[in-house]
């Protein structure tokens, strides 16, 4: 399986860090860098500024830039996370950033309120995709495709209150892989697992277990336990809280908040304590209330047909059978699954910690039918990969290492110890631009020599490409290792050829 | 130079478009597929719709999903246009999809009511990115960085009248390359010009040309031509226009809408329908009025510095110098340029017909301290790859020419001639997606041979692999060639070796 090295990069610096102008030179571009219109606009933009003395330069609440040292982090892990989606079959697609606001109502149940509006400007009411599960649906169906394997990575918004430090943000990325059409029961499910079991693997973030239950399980237990049928969802919402709070606390919003009567409450806490593997599905067959419920026999029929098919992918003990999970989202119709994180404990005696959920995804047969006029229905069942908490744990693992990232691909730089060159360092790099060469060079006329070496150390650039008079007499350019510092003078026609070369090599 | 081979695709169907269920198969999902809560969802959602007849689905006006075939193509495309960014090294950085609303005002001129809002939900007051300028110098002023050459692929949103035939949306992608720092005059506006030409010929979109001016250049005609200060940016806005009106059109705006007097417009129509080469900048210099002009003469020193860059990098004979480019947004300060694609005539004697701006950008050295406290600037430069009108003309072409692509990278689909063979299915694919193979199976237990030879085929997947009782028995696997519909069998242990041999040779 493909993995990810990004233990491996090399040294980085601020781009230009090491470049500023030295306090004497002359500043050309200061003076006549704008016209009298900008100036004019430049003066009426800083007045309500300066009345306001509270102005401040920010990104909105909940959201941040990501600077070249995470862009690269993400590259990386996106270009991972995407070829296994690609390995799996899957083709791309986009959707728009916002939808008409009819088609994200009544999909998320207690969390519609965290959707963003667009003002109304005339014309459409407008709202932020908080997903990209249910633009796929709306897709589908206005498309009338009844059979797709797409993946979609894409932006998605939620008006949450951000709690920056575990990695939640109110724009963040999700990278979705979504398998809709009616096959035969459970193929599908497991391959989705297996798609998380792989991309979980290869990004190397340590043990993690996947957690499986199904909605028509949950909605057997709240049925055998005797929860009215009208507060199914909300109970559910209850329940899906169980990995942030403890049974008592989730207890207590039943009970006071939700008004369902205790002893309904203790008995759904029976059920919803328990986790195992394969055996709990056959236990759970033999529970005398819940096998009299057909739905809770259905959804344990096929999580053992779930549990066959895992076996045979040899990643069934990745998976925990989890009477708690219970996932937020309104659309789920059969089988659930979350992915969290595990700590080793520090005593052995001690279970693993889970230290977040990471990826998670379910069944949602319902969906597609929601949007279409006829409400003709296409099953469906997708995983999403939540890969900002996936960028902070990377991220944070390579600030405690120490690592560095180079931020460009720079392979050659263009240098030269003398003034008055600019000309033939121009005339150069174009050459190798056009050769398909990664280079730079300074924007100045004059650079001294050492900057511009101290620039490709501090840059990772491997070559650097000397030009002076000596050179330019002899019809030959310095080429020069910036490891190991050696240099080897080469004819003007042999550069590209040689240069293409050792980087072939490196 | 590295360029696009888009012309040799492969065949492509609709996935899974030939692997409908047969009329007579039975199907198990459909009988337990959702639960009675999510019949009850479905129950209440279904009625709303009902009652309004005129219920559509559809993506917001304006904008558009994009298909898998479209995303082939689109991925293509921005992989050339990133691939050349980074060959002149710049860094990768992202900022949110929306900024707060303050930091967008006063930087778009006229265009500023197409600037989408978001609804005041309580909190900051917040609208969508109208381009990737704004936010790049916002990020500039905030982390007070002086230097940086950045790219950033991204969305953006205006709310125009979508004019589709056009390839404009209210949606649209843009690709930003933009140069930040004190450095000396013209070396990286050059470079900028540069990209321009690499991308655009790199892509292989036919013959064009950049068209070259100068804000300063243009303010110093307004002055001399006499129009009021205060009428600069109205002026200039018409002016822009002049690629899509005739100057007679033009004129009648300027003097019947925006009451310019009749002989001002006309001193300009004398400058501003002018264009030519280098030589016209010489031209300019012996203006006897325009030489006056302090800041048209900044202008032209640059231009005339320019040109002798573009000599150097070997593409001056694509830029034109056009004193009608003006270019709509504010916030540009100095040098401007917008690359047009051009179409043979049909006559020899006829100009090229210019068919649309795919490219432009220009100097904006006053954006960064409007966002600065205390206004401290930093020199910018950049350009804009107008990627949607790229993306059109492509897929243009490809209709055009009939082409094919891919919209799946499957390698290998493991099929069996018997039925229940599901598990020794499961488990080979397993095997092969563990080794990073690109493969898949049809999700049922009993599909037909023919179907998964057809469904390859149809997809362009080039490997099968089957599996069936006679293999089982003799531990052999058949590997067929789908293009020569040879066959050969292989033994397990081999196979994963003999697959990657194969796919490594074609």
């Amino acid at each position: 399986m493909p993995q990810l090295g990004l233990l491996h990069g090399r040294a980085w610096a601020v781009l230009f860090g090491q470049l500023r102008r030295p306090p004497g030179a002359v500043c050309i571009r200061a003076v006549h860098s704008h016209s009298q219109v900008a100036e004019a606009a430049l003066a009426t933009q800083m007045k309500p500024r300066q009345e306001k003395s509270n102005f401040i330069i920010k990104t909105p609440k909940g959201t941040r830039d990501l600077s070249p040292q995470q862009m690269v982090v993400r590259e990386k892990i996106l270009d991972m996370v995407v070829s296994c989606f690609k390995r799996h079959g899957a083709k791309g697609l986009d959707t728009p950033a916002f939808e008409l606001k009819e088609m994200l109502t009544e999909k998320y149940g207690e969390d519609s309120g965290l959707i963003y509006d667009l003002k109304d400007q005339g014309g459409e009411l407008l709202s932020l995709r908080y997903d990209l599960t249910v633009p796929f649906a709306r897709y589908l169906a206005m498309n009338k495709v009844k059979k797709m394997k797409r993946y979609h990575v894409g932006k998605v918004w939620r008006r949450e209150s951000p709690t920056i430090v575990q990695g939640r943000y109110r724009e963040f990325c999700q990278c979705d892989f979504d398998i809709a059409g009616q096959f035969d029961p459970m193929i599908p499910d497991a391959e989705c697992l297996k798609i998380m079991c792989e991309i979980l693997s290869g990004l190397q973030l340590g043990d993690f277990l996947i957690k499986v239950n199904d909605r028509r399980i949950l909605d057997g237990i709240f049925a055998i336990c005797g929860v009215p049928e009208s507060k199914f969802h909300a109970i559910c919402s209850s329940v899906d809280k169980l990995d942030k709070m403890s049974w008592k606390d989730v207890r207590h919003e039943m009970v006071a908040k939700k008004g369902l009567a205790a002893e309904v409450a203790d008995r759904i806490g029976d059920y919803v304590q328990c986790h195992g593997g394969v055996s709990l599905v056959k236990q759970m067959f033999q529970d005398p209330r819940l096998s009299q419920n057909k739905q809770a026999l259905e959804g344990l029929g096929d999580l053992k047909l779930l549990f066959e098919y895992l076996t045979l992918f040899g990643i069934a003990e990745k998976i925990s059978f989890d009477l708690s999970l219970a996932r937020g989202l309104d659309y789920y119709t059969g089988v659930i699954y979350e992915a969290v994180l595990l700590q080793t404990p520090a005593h052995a005696e001690e279970e693993p910690l889970n230290v977040g959920s990471v990826a998670a995804g379910g069944r949602y047969d319902g969906l597609v039918g929601m949007f279409d006029p006829k409400g003709h229905k296409v099953p469906c069942v997708g995983l999403s990969i939540g890969v900002e908490r996936i960028f902070s744990i990377v991220e944070q693992r390579m600030k405690t290492f120490g690592e560095k990232i180079r931020t460009t691909e720079t392979q050659v730089f263009v240098a030269t110890p003398q003034n008055n060159f600019l000309q033939e360092r121009l005339k150069l790099i174009a050459e190798l631009w056009d050769a398909g060469i990664k280079a730079e060079l300074m924007y100045k006329n004059n650079p001294k020599l050492l900057t511009q070496l101290h620039y490709c150390e501090n840059m990772g650039i491997p070559l650097v490409v000397i030009i002076g008079e000596q050179e330019l007499k002899e019809g030959v350019i310095k080429l020069r290792s910036v490891a190991s510092r050696e240099e080897v003078a080469i004819t003007r026609e042999n550069l590209v050829a040689e240069i293409q070369k050792r980087l072939s090599e490196s």
